[in-house]
């Protein structure tokens, strides 16, 4: 298999990016082959920097970088050599078979969204975020910042959309789903979590548990959690700081908290659209740059996005 | 001062609450006068039990109890003797300077609102939640519960309301105001955040430092955080749920994650209500009782709800 990964994308981009990969490439299996997008000279410098053969990777060239501030649409429509947009259209030609990225999230989730596309059926993509578990086991939340406001049906597809992602990419069998809310009866919450409440109840096509609250995020109630992008992102975040303040504070972390430093994951996939991408985080070391390949490599095996596809079919014939 | 405690609210009442008390009684001013409010004989009983004299305290009778579960409204009219409702009597008719309840949140919340009402100018009472800051402070974050669906011009006044709190209660100078978003840029977020953001930037009589992130809640970036009932219940409850997990991975706490506690705390204040009133977590302990009792003294002391009141009035005027 083929993963591409944007050379230039991310704070501390090309050095942490290229020096993940080299990492990732004497750790994860032999047919997995890593292509660097980027300013070719760029790369091969930092890669003689590490002794390391460029033959080991397949080098694209790209003369642009989308900057982290920039607006994602302009963006890539002004830079068609940006790193982002030419990792889009290897993942588009069939060429690769995820592409990954630290860089600018928004230029990312447009890059998908116009190149590769949302398969037919999910009304929203969502970005889904692992979060670790008590027991030692992973879970995912979505969505976790593309869809600030959702509607109910939405959040009803992300149940599906998280459910298929945990089955397959997790192997989690019969994935207990659960929508975070501010109480566990039924009819508490938001006007959009009450409804939601309703569809999710209805919907056979996964095993809901109800609801969960903000305590709950850690433990055995749910494997996926459905929220709205905005409260998704801010529970990600919060829980990264967490990690960090202890870190920071000097206390000793254990194998679970270990867990809630983005390094240890890697990066958010971005689930329904049709093909495997992952957005990294912005500070992205190059721990975390071979994270996020282990994930794509993990998505690729599990054929995640046919999976969804067949699935989304199966259900509309 | 006279603080009124509900004897059987919580999950560990008469006993737990009975116990905060007497520990109470030891560590707050000697003008700290008590009254424990429910079935006088259980009261009594209880107290002997310590060996502790019944004349250290007021004792209220009140026969009935709203028990965890009950419907708010119907629980307060069917019900004029619980606990709750005489507490709030004793408020309103100013035999009490504040009352404190582990009880039913949301009798307690619908009890303030139809006895000492909402102050004159304020849209939603909110409830505050307190939040440690890394460098040791404290801050608060509102609303975390009682307004699921909030509108911008109600974010806008918690942004107001919140920061009086801070500066009164918790002696903080000119609070800096942020709004809880998934990204730090004005133009970011929900509809609600971004019509939010416009009022709180305009807004004079408080101090608003824009929007913060997930990431940032336990840093010095802001003391008044302003959210909606969903977002502020699922951050604090996760908040909370950390501490426990620490606790129960035998993960040593330092002085920032011990007030992560709930007990540390003691209860959540009703904020822009014509008197004091705290909400006590659930399953109360003896400690968080005490914990509760010192905030209620530490608002009695500030006067808050009349500093609101002419605060609101001023500038209506």
């Amino acid at each position: 298999m083929r993963i591409a990964l944007d050379a230039m994308g991310g704070d501390f981009a090309p050095q942490a990016v290229i020096e993940g990969a080299i990492l990732a490439k004497s750790s994860l299996p032999a047919d997995v082959e890593i292509l660097l997008i980027g300013r070719e000279a760029t790369i091969r410098e930092h890669l003689a920097k590490h002794n390391v053969s460029p033959s080991l990777f397949g080098i694209i060239n790209a003369d642009e970088v989308i900057e982290m501030g920039e607006h994602p649409t302009k963006a890539l429509t002004q830079k068609p050599n940006s790193s982002i947009a030419v990792g889009f259209g290897l993942l588009k030609a069939g060429k690769a078979d995820a592409f990954c990225s630290a860089g600018n999230t928004g230029a990312m989730l447009v890059g998908a969204m116009f190149s590769i596309k949302a398969i037919e059926g999910v009304m929203r993509p969502a970005i889904a975020g692992y979060v670790p578990k008590e027991d030692g086991r992973t879970g995912i939340i979505l969505d976790v910042g593309a869809n600030a406001d959702c509607k109910p049906e939405v959040l009803n597809q992300f149940g599906e959309l998280g459910s298929l992602y945990a089955q397959y990419v997790l192997g989690i069998e019969k994935p207990k789903v659960a929508l975070m809310n501010l109480g566990e009866e039924e009819q508490k919450g938001t006007m959009l979590t009450q409804a939601t409440y309703q569809l999710l109840k209805a919907n056979t096509k996964i095993n809901f548990v109800g609801n969960i609250e903000g305590r709950d995020m850690f433990n055995d109630k749910a494997d996926v959690v459905v929220a709205d992008g905005f409260t998704g992102n801010v529970i990600l975040k919060m829980a990264e700081s967490i990690y960090e303040i202890m870190h920071a504070r000097g206390i000793k972390t254990d194998s679970f908290f270990d867990q809630m430093n983005y390094e240890a994951i890697g990066g958010s996939p971005i689930i329904g659209v049709n093909g495997n991408v992952i957005i990294g985080h912005g500070v992205s070391s190059p721990l975390a740059v071979t994270n996020m390949l282990r994930q794509a490599q993990q998505m690729v095996t599990a054929d995640i996005h046919t999976k969804i596809k067949n699935a989304l079919n199966e259900h509309s014939s």
